[in-house]
């Protein structure tokens, strides 16, 4: 096996298709060798050796071998050796991953300075000062990486001999100052239990274990955990000749990028510092200047850098972020990686480059992560703006959003009726507050998981959301919440990001939306490759018409439920509930027409030409009752403090309804077609108010595609009884009102049992719909708002790799998905089938839900674009047969 | 098509196996027929005829000249004429199904009556009053059953007319009096708007077409929904001559059995009337004689009915229950069928058959009623007393229960402490209540259903359960429940059948369990052909004792949360669940840990030798924990009252508690191995528990076989880690105590993607256990608690042909439990597959899991030998390739 991988001007046995091996920055080197750009020489060790060494908690055999014969090399390339005195070889040596992952491991720098080579350093720069500061860094360097030492130690004795020289800065530090610190510093790794090595192979080996060990330091991990990378991929270590930017006026060092990473516009941009190692830039002690003035300063080394970075962009054919320093007016390029960018820049970067030639329309696709469009379509926070999170949720509904705090609906919709902006905070929603939630900015709930009401409804409206934020406690009678010993209560000020789950206290700036005309012929592109259609979970006719704006071609979901929870219609709806025989729920019900029909006549308006699925009733009717807890506890009050009379009668009356339709397992009880069955009146009145609508919206001239879907189906029985009702009564309103409507009937598929029999139901259904939320539920045997309590464990533990509310879990409830498509065509091939859980504007979820030849993935309306690139991604993918 | 089948003495072209086609009636007609025993000639009109009547609403064409054929065959044999004014033909038109439906379809007698026949049939019998008392019963029948005018409308006819001849009886009605009810019965009609047919062709089809009818009258269909009978089978019409067992001294009637049907006694036994008709033994108005008694009265008769008997229990091979009647010394056979038998005699009869070498043991085995056998184990209300339920519940755990009414458990034991029997009343039951249930007589609750925790427990225990009883409302504060306006009050007597779900106020006469030589016996040669193991659910050493007596090979199933519910061990673990540390809630588990040990050790002991699978703790912990509502009512009235501020502060701190551990879908929450997952501690104290005890058991000389059971399994992973921690905590106890205890760990398989990941899981354990009651639950997303609220309606509306809690739901359900072994066995051959659920107790179900070759199944303790002969059964129809 070959353990390391060489690299020089003139030289390489690796390229940038190592990635894996090498890591990104040590295929980065190889390339640049590669290409003939001036890097200085190195080598670097394989991220097989670092699995290993997790493996073994050991090098393997004869690596040390091989890097001394790796260090020849680069000892005669430097015309330097290693620990020698007069002309010491010094080397940084540099963790790096596969994947990118900023800060998260460590590198050790100037490693081959002893008391010896340190003398000969400063003979041979002529410059004590600088020997002795690359010396005391070092020593603090691997004391810390290499012996774990804690870092501020260190920087204590770098403050106590500031004082003695009475100087405020680093720089300002003599020589001597600097020898005598290093003096410090060994005294305190003696301290410690240890002694600086003064051998320069023995510092080398332990740095080069530190570097691999340090791929397993807990923030290493968190960060994987965070971002979905696998702990198995390790990393590489790069050991690479020191150049110096600090040796004078003609030398500097610098960062850059091809293209600007905010606005994504061709020009070259950076910044650099002149006589300064590259740490000065991130320390922040100087102000960089543009790199532009290199130009000025160092011409020779400014050309040569123009010359390498339209190369490199050339050559990898995308924007890239560049490491350089100049040693005495020599460039040398220290990486070159995939520039990081922000979502505006990623688009228009991409659209650019087509039209530059320099890619095709399907890599400019391929480009774009879709989560970060997202950004493109909600409000954020300024970039340049530094916030403290207080708490942090989870990001249920991207954006961000500045408010007032409020702790019930009713007081979000009284403070935004004076005109201020609020954000709605309470324990957890539930449809009674989705008249506040429509207008708050943002929500925060203490409970709850991604596909939680509040998450749920929030991200339909296209709302900031960050829900089931345990950190803080919501006293919603008191008016107040309290979050690491503070309280805050109502009025005060807060910003939550939905992108990031962060809850800050106070007001942050905010930067508004941007769509830009690159975006649109992006999508455009996209929607020219996928084949997966994309619809929208729509229950208004507002939310249609963003739908529409964005794309989606069709609505997959309209949930009746929220339209009765209205003014006007909550009250009628009670009155329905309570009714005591037929006769008076049908009188109700008939009360509730209208309304129904207007809502559906105001959705098939906006979406003239285009399906709409609507759902018949789904949640159990106990939701729109008050709560059993509210009225025992007030009951009990006027009961104990002879209250009114008249009132205990009628919480006596309401309790009993409310008793009796008291569940303990609502999700699991009296609801979704099984109202249907109890209650066909019910049935009857919605697909009544359907294609009245539709008949008289048809006679504006518009087209009305309506599909009536059936809920949490188990039995295809229940399909045969249900349908038999919408039939008989679509037929009754088509003679009156003398026209044809070419409506269709389908079902949820969100239950196991309809999974397992979906080649029954297929028969009597022309579409099938997979609610994976509930299907995620009924799989799992998890209730997604009870799950939070436990899923942090599941995620920690490495039980489950991720949130199955959030991406879909494609061993378990995927496979239920492809076996139900499987049976469900295998029977009636004509089916169409789609998805309309949360799942369907999840990218990952959607390359699945693509790989298993689904037609259609419905989502929220603000998530249509994400979905719509997600799609063609994933046709991509497939063509190329890759995941 | 062949419509009609033929019987007489002497010729017939039906046969017994014929009873799909010709009914039970008809086929055993004709089977008589063929033996040459003498029957009334007759002939039998089809099911298919029925399926097409119900179809079409009309009888086949040519049907009606077929019938002219064979009637003219009873003619020329009876040499008399249908319609002829001299020598009258008459005939009866029954109905006749393949299953029994006792009483629930129509018949109409004497057909061929009319105003001019009478007076022939008068004249050849010299008895006009017989003549006019034939033809006005012809007519109320024809009046009642062909043209549908109520019964009461003839019975009040005749109260007048008997009024005015100031008798009692029917039969003390003069000829003259009949002559005039004749007209009396006439005019009723045309009043009703019909006219009696004089035409008898007329009156043959119409009562044909009657009685084809009468297959979905609404007492039929409500018979076969309760019986679980196909409403597509349709009926069969035997129309046949008439005999008169009421033509004088040498005439009677009667019905016999072959053997004694209560005792299985091997005698002949029965009951006749002389100068009677069949009516008349029904209608009770006389009383009849022994069968034996006929010996004396019509010898030549008697005699050939002996031979009769014998020829026919010979012939059939089972005891048959015959009706005859005899016209002037000459027997007739007018039916012949299997004899309904008490479960006492089904099992004599059948193990005698072995011995007589009339059957084999298979067959024995075949011919008892899995669920009838339950009758043998639990004590029943004595069938000769007369009862009148005042409501009907679901019949969760048979058996039938006197005692007083109680409403707490609390009150239960107190009662009981006083010597009295109890009936524990309640709307639901807890875990908390399982003391008051252990010392009750029997158990009545309002809501639930067949496996809620009343009905689950209840059957554990074999006590006496009646479940969702809807008709009583129960109010346990005010000790009392309502049914039907009456009030029951604490101390009041009422008796409950587990076995039919009757509830019945005051006390009955119960007879005890018989447990019969013979029982023993047959279930030993179910055992020899049974291929299914069969274990028990038990949790106490008492249980496992009675479960062990029944012949369970081993437990299937120990729950240990029951355990936690005892005095002392409640408090405990309250304190274990308030515990705000990690270091609290270990010393509350030390204290735990003693109890947990001397259970399982009382268990090991009584299973010494056979397996014994412990599921590790399963409820979600609020379930230990007081319930939410009755804290927040004496929160609320104590605040307002200005109550106790300790308890007020204890009250907080407890709600606090309850409230974070409070879900909003509990099943489907915090519970089975995710409390492993995140209590690991709790995982630690009961494999220890389970360790040390087996430990000390096997010091004690016995063998003890311990499974680890993990429950509510849903990814490998949950396996992987909780697997680890058993392991380690088994060895430690194996080391300490310095002995080898071959225990096995294993899942429970009761989610749907434990299901589709089977194959994975299984390479993690040794054994599977289908909990097919939470897998019912999570593939149909019914929970079963709250499905009683709709599960009616979708029996009553036929979507659902059963109670899929109550027998597996082979489509869905048993479809996941098929694939789940399927994929389990592939990845490992080895693994060993049962069923814990309730389903394993019952015969349909264990047919199911037979057919797909499980291991064995697991149920409550007095199910096991219902559960033994329904294996041996299982495996017969599996050898014999039916259903």
């Amino acid at each position: 096996m070959k353990y390391i991988y060489f690299f020089s001007q003139n030289e390489t046995d690796g390229k940038a298709s190592m990635r894996d091996l090498l890591g990104g920055k040590g295929a980065g080197l190889a390339e640049m060798s590669r290409l003939g750009i001036r890097v200085p020489p190195g080598f670097t060790i394989t991220t097989e050796v670092c699995r290993y060494f997790q493996q073994k908690k050991k090098l393997p055999p004869g690596l040390e071998e091989e890097i001394k014969k790796y260090m020849s090399k680069v000892e005669n390339i430097t015309n330097m050796r290693f620990g020698d005195e007069s002309r010491p070889l010094l080397v940084s040596v540099r963790s790096g991953a596969a994947v990118s992952m900023p800060g998260m491991m460590d590198t050790v720098l100037n490693l081959g300075l002893n008391d010896i080579t340190v003398k000969g350093l400063a003979k041979k720069t002529g410059d004590e000062r600088f020997a002795y500061d690359a010396y005391r860094r070092f020593i603090s360097m691997f004391g810390n990486i290499v012996l774990g030492i804690p870092y501020n130690k260190f920087e204590e004795l770098l403050e106590k001999r500031k004082e003695e020289e009475n100087v405020k800065e680093d720089p300002e530090l003599s020589a001597k100052g600097l020898k005598r610190l290093c003096e410090d510093y060994k005294e305190l790794l003696t301290e410690e239990g240890f002694e600086l090595p003064q051998d320069p192979w023995k510092q080398l080996i332990m740095a080069i274990k530190a570097v691999f060990s340090s791929w397993n330091n807990p923030r290493a991990i968190k960060y994987r955990e965070i971002n979905h990378i696998s702990h198995d991929m390790g990393t590489a270590v790069t050991v690479q000749a020191m150049v110096f930017g600090n040796m004078g006026e003609n030398s500097g060092t610098g960062v850059a990028f091809t293209r600007n990473p905010s606005t994504g516009e061709k020009q070259f941009f950076g910044e650099c510092l002149i006589n300064a190692q590259g740490e000065d830039v991130v320390a922040g002690i100087r102000t960089p200047i543009p790199v532009q003035a290199l130009k000025e300063r160092i011409p020779q080394a400014y050309d040569e850098l123009v010359a390498v970075y339209q190369k490199l962009e050339n050559h990898f054919r995308d924007a890239q972020d560049l490491e350089f320093t100049v040693q005495e007016g020599k460039l040398y390029l220290l990486q070159t990686r995939t520039a990081k960018r922000t979502a505006l820049a990623a688009v228009k970067i991409a659209v650019d480059m087509v039209e530059e030639g320099l890619i095709t329309k399907e890599e400019a696709v391929m480009r774009i992560e879709p989560e970060q469009i997202d950004q493109l379509l909600h409000p954020m926070i300024d970039p340049n703006e530094k916030t403290e999170p207080i708490a942090r949720g989870l990001p249920a509904s991207p954006g961000a959003a500045v408010g007032r705090v409020v702790f019930s609906a009713k007081d979000a919709e009284e403070w935004t009726g004076k005109g201020e902006p609020v954000v709605l905070v309470r324990t957890e929603t539930s449809p009674e507050d989705v008249g506040g939630m429509h207008v708050a900015e943002g929500i925060l709930t203490s409970r709850g998981g991604m596909t939680s009401h509040a998450a749920v409804v929030g991200r339909g409206m296209g709302k900031c959301c960050v829900v089931g934020c345990s950190d803080i406690t919501v006293y919603e009678d008191e008016k107040k919440f309290v979050v690491k010993g503070k309280e805050v209560r109502e009025g005060d000020w807060i910003t939550i990001d939905g992108t990031t789950g962060e809850v800050i206290l106070g007001k942050v700036k905010l930067v508004e939306a941007k769509l830009t005309p690159q975006f649109e012929t992006l999508l455009k592109w996209a929607d020219e490759v996928r084949k997966l259609g994309v619809r929208a979970n729509a229950d208004t006719p507002e939310d249609a018409r963003v739908a529409r704006d964005l794309g989606a071609e069709g609505i997959g979901l309209c949930r009746t439920e929220h339209m009765f929870f209205g003014k006007n219609r909550i009250s009628i709806m009670q009155e329905m509930i309570m009714a005591e025989t037929l006769e008076e729920r049908r009188k109700s019900l008939s009360k509730l027409l209208p309304f129904q029909k207007e809502d559906f006549k105001g959705i098939f308006r906006v979406m003239d030409g285009l399906p709409v699925i609507i759902r018949l009733l789904d949640p159990p009717l106990h939701e729109f009752l008050p709560k059993y807890e509210m009225l025992l506890e007030e009951y009990t009050r006027l009961k104990f403090t002879n209250g009114s009379k008249k009132r205990l009668k009628e919480l006596e009356d309401l309790l009993a309804k409310v008793e009796a339709l008291r569940e303990f397992n609502p999700m699991l009880g009296h609801r979704g077609c099984r109202l249907s069955i109890t209650f066909p009146e019910i049935t009857e009145m919605q697909t009544r108010a359907i294609m009245e609508a539709a008949a008289e919206v048809i006679e504006e001239g518009k087209t009305v595609l309506p599909e009536i879907m059936i809920p949490l189906v188990s039995h295809v029985n229940e399909v045969k009884t249900i349908k038999e009702g919408i039939i008989k009564t679509a037929e009754q309103v088509m003679k009156e009102k003398n026209v044809e409507i070419p409506y269709k009937i389908g079902t949820m598929i969100e239950l196991p049992r309809a999974v397992v029999t979906a080649d029954r139901i297929a028969k009597e259904v022309e579409f099938f719909s997979f609610g994976t939320n509930d299907l995620t539920q009924a799989v799992f045997g998890f209730s997604r708002d009870d799950a939070v309590k436990f899923l942090n464990a599941y995620e920690e533990k490495g039980i489950l790799p991720q949130d199955p509310f959030a991406s879909i879990d494609i061993d378990g409830v995927g496979e239920m998905v492809r076996m139900g498509r499987q049976k469900g065509k295998s029977s009636n091939p004509q089916l169409e089938i789609g998805v309309c859980g949360e799942h369907g504007g999840e990218p990952r979820s959607i390359d699945f839900f693509n790989s298993i030849g689904l037609d259609y993935v419905s989502c929220s309306p603000y998530r249509v674009p994400v979905a719509r690139l997600s799609a063609a991604q994933a046709e991509i993918r497939k063509r190329l047969n890759v995941q």
